[in-house]
């Protein structure tokens, strides 16, 4: 649907994983695990506003309402005519995602490219209905993906008349929700696949390690039912106020494992956190290092201190009140409406065994928003379903980018699906490791890799240039 | 968007063409063109009603709502896994698409293949809010064509899954509004297109027929100074009521003219009124043997007489009350949102000038409806700038096929893009000529057509039973 020629979405997902609350899954906590104390970085874009229509497919009075879609843009390296690289936002403040995904001011000046980075509605300042947009379902009913497509569309349509440049190439970039694991949906992968994961990248760095994380549950339950239990844990976890459930104990540490598994980036890094190179190694020696009187659970909680506290700025954990600071929490809703992935933990993976109970994720949603999940609709609107077959005759001009590190790969396409559809898939990448800036540090396959990016999107701008020049 | 395996549109594009009222290019006032004496046909189908989500882009609590989404099935021919054939309804009553599709039953046998005709929502019985549903902007403002597409989409998913054929390919029809003439939205062919195919059709025929036509329309503007002239103009016309405007009138003779350009079948037909083989050269006929004292006047009416009384059912002429007998009335609605098609008429057509006024045209939009059409959304959401370079990646399995008698082909795909869309143009072909049952009458090309279409159809299916062997 996109006005573009050529398009091209990374999958490195990123997204917000998650933990049984109260024994059921809530898959995106989000808006409770993103905590930043640094201030926003300075970036090298113009702000600007564009008169957005709030609902593409409607036009009932109210649907023609105009709200304010905030968009980046860079114009340093821009020749008229040449590429526009758009970055499709995606659950959280376009700055954040403009600040981690340095690829594409890197390779601007290559391509003479104008840079774009468009906020997605219901995210940082684009709210169509202010600080009442997230009031209730009738507000929030307008977040959903087809809408957030068509605002792209519409802007980049106007861009480039704007910029007397309608002819211009544009390459479009999405990471995670924002070039989404297309197979994480309905019964496409196996439901366990993305705990699996997470547990092989610790499994591949330790067996000890994978076991520890795995029997550390269990003495979290026991503890749960001894007297002065939270007491004990609050001190054990050194919480700066006392907890008032165990279950909070076990999301937080939940959450340490997942986040840091997306993010076991090869250089020192701060997307979600701060955290040195392969933090899963890291955790994992933390653990491994331990005599082996001491508890699992107290390996657990020094290794999750790695995540928290890598850059030891904090003197006791909020766990059970943490800031949301890249403004996610509109993601609970998309997953309560379109972006129902169901997962469950196998006995084979490091996390408590638990299933997905639709019944029981419906009611939940519900109660929250009054709202009932359409289940199948995202795999019936933009397919998944035998998408070998599909897309080798419906698409082209497609890189799916995954780095095995990342649980979300395994929602990946992980295998050529044409000349033009392209997978690429590196054993130790991880959440779209290369959309981040490149570093003096990073690895040869993580070079190679971004130059392979870089040839296949020059071979398509030149057939483009090509088809255009012959008409 | 489809969840289907092959698509295929065909572009014998029909609709409701139009003439200027007031001076003011009203496109496609429908709703007044179309009635027919003739009972409804006894058609070979089940009738069934589908609970359809209201709005697919909206989780609002009201967007969840279902209503009945008409559709007819045949089963005669089909074999589990063997394909399913979906016509895609467009601007009217089902049944009425369903007896002028007849190709889809001549096929049905060879492919084994399931039939499915889907009406339109806010067509038909397919009204949304029953008989509140074309009250205002508030419940027209769901009549689009994405929730239309949508529609499809989840209505043809749940069928397969339904029938346990969810490998079965799928082979979806469309014809006019429902297989859109995609270039023929903002400037993408020539405004003046569509009225000049319809002047050339009259020119092709004989110079004098045209010159007559594009004469008639002084005298019947020098008529409307005179006194008594009303009066003079019912006779002259035998109107069942006196005329209340020569503006009636004139739009009158316009719509005989571009309707019968359009259905100018090879065969005798009964698609819009009751019409002999080659209605156009029928109409020439009846002008060029007129003595040459006649009055141009006189002899478009004769001509305009055809089409209206093919028959001879009618005794007198309701100009001003005609009765919308297919359901057509909510095209008005779809032109003033997203069906923006500007027309004008060149000095080269045999229609008096007149251009678009785009700002008349918004205004009186909001004046019947209260909304403001989107002129450039169609392009954006669907695309149709630069299709040749963009579809031939984007693309696969369209067949575009265009009779170059009608006049919406000016508007349509007329070269083959790739190896898998293909462009079918006859020039004796007229609005989806190739849909209608076949006949004795038939002539050659016709049949070569129909015979290149399964061809292409066979081979696609062969395609798809290969990929799916072989994973």
């Amino acid at each position: 649907m996109a006005p573009c020629c050529l398009s091209l979405f990374f999958l490195f997902l990123f997204t917000f994983a998650s933990v049984p609350a109260n024994s059921l899954p809530t898959f995106f906590p989000g808006a409770k695990q993103a905590k930043a104390r640094t201030s926003k970085p300075k970036l090298p874009f113009k702000t600007h506003y564009f008169p957005q229509t709030l609902d593409h497919f409607n036009f009932q009075p109210k649907s023609s309402k105009l709200f304010h879609q905030k968009y980046l843009i860079n114009t340093d390296y821009w020749q008229k005519g040449a590429p526009l690289f758009v970055y499709t936002g995606n659950e959280g403040d376009i700055e954040w995602f403009a600040a981690n995904t340095g690829f594409l001011l890197d390779i601007a000046p290559k391509f003479k490219a104008l840079l774009v980075f468009i906020e997605h509605r219901f995210y940082g300042e684009s709210m169509p209905f202010g600080k009442h947009s997230y009031q209730s379902a009738k507000t929030l009913g307008y977040l959903t993906s087809q809408q957030a497509m068509a605002d792209f569309a519409v802007l980049i349509r106007s861009l480039k008349q704007n910029l007397s440049s309608v002819a211009s190439p544009v390459v479009v970039f999405g990471g995670s929700y924002g070039g989404t694991p297309i197979l994480q949906f309905d019964k496409i992968v196996p439901w366990s696949s993305f705990y699996d994961a997470v547990s092989q990248d610790f499994k591949d760095v330790s067996l000890n390690c994978y076991e520890v994380i795995k029997g550390s549950w269990a003495e979290l339950e026991a503890m749960s039912t001894q007297k002065e239990a939270l007491a004990e844990l609050s001190k054990a976890f050194r919480t700066c106020k006392s907890l008032r459930s165990t279950a909070s104990a076990r999301d937080w540490l939940w959450t340490a494992f997942v986040y840091t598994a997306m993010v076991n980036y090869p250089t020192q890094a701060n997307f979600m956190k701060p955290l040195p190179a392969y933090p899963v190694q890291q955790m994992c020696k933390i653990i491994d290092k331990f005599p082996s009187r001491a508890t699992k659970l107290s390996r657990a909680f020094a290794a999750a201190s790695l995540y928290y506290n890598y850059s030891r700025s904090e003197n006791c954990f909020e766990i059970e009140h943490e800031v949301d600071s890249h403004g996610l929490h509109g993601w609970d809703w998309q997953t309560c409406t379109e972006m129902v992935m169901p997962m469950t933990c196998s006995k084979e993976s490091m996390f408590p065994p638990f299933g997905f109970n639709y019944g029981e994720f419906a009611a939940i949603c519900q109660m929250k928003y009054g709202v009932s999940p359409r289940p199948h609709w995202i795999t019936t609107e933009f397919g998944g379903e035998r998408i070998r077959n599909v897309l080798k005759r419906f698409g082209s001009n497609i890189i799916f980018s995954n780095g095995m590190q990342d649980p979300w790969s395994r929602g990946g396409v992980l295998k050529n699906i044409s000349s033009s559809i392209i997978a690429l898939v590196t054993e130790k990448g991880a959440h779209h490791v290369d959309f981040r800036s490149s570093t003096e540090d990073d690895p040869d396959w993580l070079v190679e890799l971004r130059k392979q990016e870089v040839g296949i999107i020059q071979k398509w701008l030149n057939e483009y240039y090509a088809d255009l020049r012959h008409g």
